[in-house]
């Protein structure tokens, strides 16, 4: 899909993205499940989660998943579930086509077995950690589903602003501007698009944490970066970079770099 | 403060934030109202509100504010509410010293008024539009007043999220790196900006739309901006930034470029 593609898909999806419930069918609610706290949901995602027959979820194969575990106090009892299950996470690099065509077929699957729901006049709330239309999983649904199925969508708190709240450290100021930046970045363009933003969120850092340490280094920033794992979760972690001896970070982990902007 | 001084009030108040009714001390909750829609405010959002005795907002001086009105539905009977009047919003330019003068006076006494109510006890809900530490007044009280008294955050659904979201735009995808600008940047500036990112916000349009706008397109990205004001509220408007006839932009307006990225 080209960058003009999707201006035209937006376009076409707000001309003729179908009414609730037309012509019998199911609606797709795309629920985002904020940071990791249970209560930091918002109040429509617990609603529709409480009204929806079928709650869906992407989960690493063999594994209960992370947003079953946010959304496990809001499930009502009898609830259907549907796991959605990938085959790979990060087994295989993302640039090997063999994890494309594994995660294309699993996103075609997946929505196969959501289309179904619908068509038969049920709605599914797919549930999702952090915000859904933001580096979300869901988003590889929407794109499949809206148009054929009312697509509905509930923004949820994001992860980088769970973890900015929970250490106490307010982002931008003033007139600053954010950069968020995936720590799979090269080192090179990391530490120059870190050298020219005010404030930075960095996410994906995983086996890149080392390479991310010396590009926030040679950017001058090593020395006013927070790191924080599993943010708002229990077992959370808030420490300054520079008192973090290991370069191990877990999925639910990030790096913070506060702006300095404007403060009357 | 310096970039430096930041890292080291982190610390601090990492170190020595005081515990909850420490020395018989309210607790100010900073608590995120999300992007305008009383139904996307967080379950803790909600209950913290309910508790509190004082529930505080900031508001143009004569007017209710927005962060009353989205709050309305939440406030229990009997509640005392405390308006922090802006003696100027975007009356003087904000490079003006008078600006910066009028704006830090203002802080102050607020921060003098809600240290008044917190001394004596009682605990404040401070509600605020959006996400508190993400280009949040809230900033300037939560540096004032943490380190005094105990202070907790309550992150919000940031307003590009929800609208991106009321748009059904995916904003990042796989690798994308995402630039939040504001529109009172120099138009080179945002063009050069626009220009190095996959995808992007602008906020803060006001009085610099028409500049944004050329900024866009000599960053080539004219054709697929999306422009939405007043996202998730009534008289909500969402279109493509080449579908607007004119310059006009209310403060709550923001320009979404969505990224193009991995797509399996």
């Amino acid at each position: 899909m080209t960058r003009l593609d999707h201006t035209k898909r937006f376009a076409e999806a707000h001309a003729v993205r179908p009414v609730d419930g037309a012509a019998g069918l199911g609606t797709l609610n795309g629920i985002g499940l904020g940071p990791g706290d249970p209560e930091l949901l918002t109040v429509r995602a617990v609603r529709l989660i409480g009204e929806a027959p079928v709650v869906a979820y992407f989960a690493k194969k063999g594994r209960r998943g992370n947003a079953r575990a946010i959304v496990d106090p809001w499930l009502k009892p009898g609830v259907e579930e549907l796991s959605l299950d990938y085959p790979v996470t990060t087994e295989i690099p993302f640039t090997d086509p063999a994890y494309t065509d594994a995660l294309s077929a699993f996103y075609e699957d997946a929505a196969d077995r959501l289309a179904a729901i619908l068509s038969a006049g049920r709605n599914v709330a797919l549930v999702c950690e952090g915000d859904p239309l933001f580096y979300g999983s869901f988003m590889h649904l929407f794109v499949r589903l809206e148009g054929r199925f009312p697509v509905k969508v509930t923004p949820g708190v994001s992860g980088m602003s769970g973890c900015w709240s929970t250490s106490g450290l307010p982002i931008t100021w003033g007139d600053d501007v954010l950069t968020v930046l995936p720590g799979t970045l090269p080192e090179a363009d990391l530490a120059a698009r870190l050298a020219r933003t005010d404030a930075a969120v960095i996410m994906k850092l995983g086996s890149h944490f080392a390479k991310v340490r010396r590009a926030l280094a040679a950017a001058g920033m090593a020395d006013r970066a927070i790191y924080v794992e599993r943010g708002t979760m229990p077992g959370e972690k808030v420490m300054r970079l520079a008192d973090k001896a290991d370069d191990a970070a877990p999925y639910f982990s990030l790096i913070l770099v506060a702006g300095n902007g404007r403060r009357p």
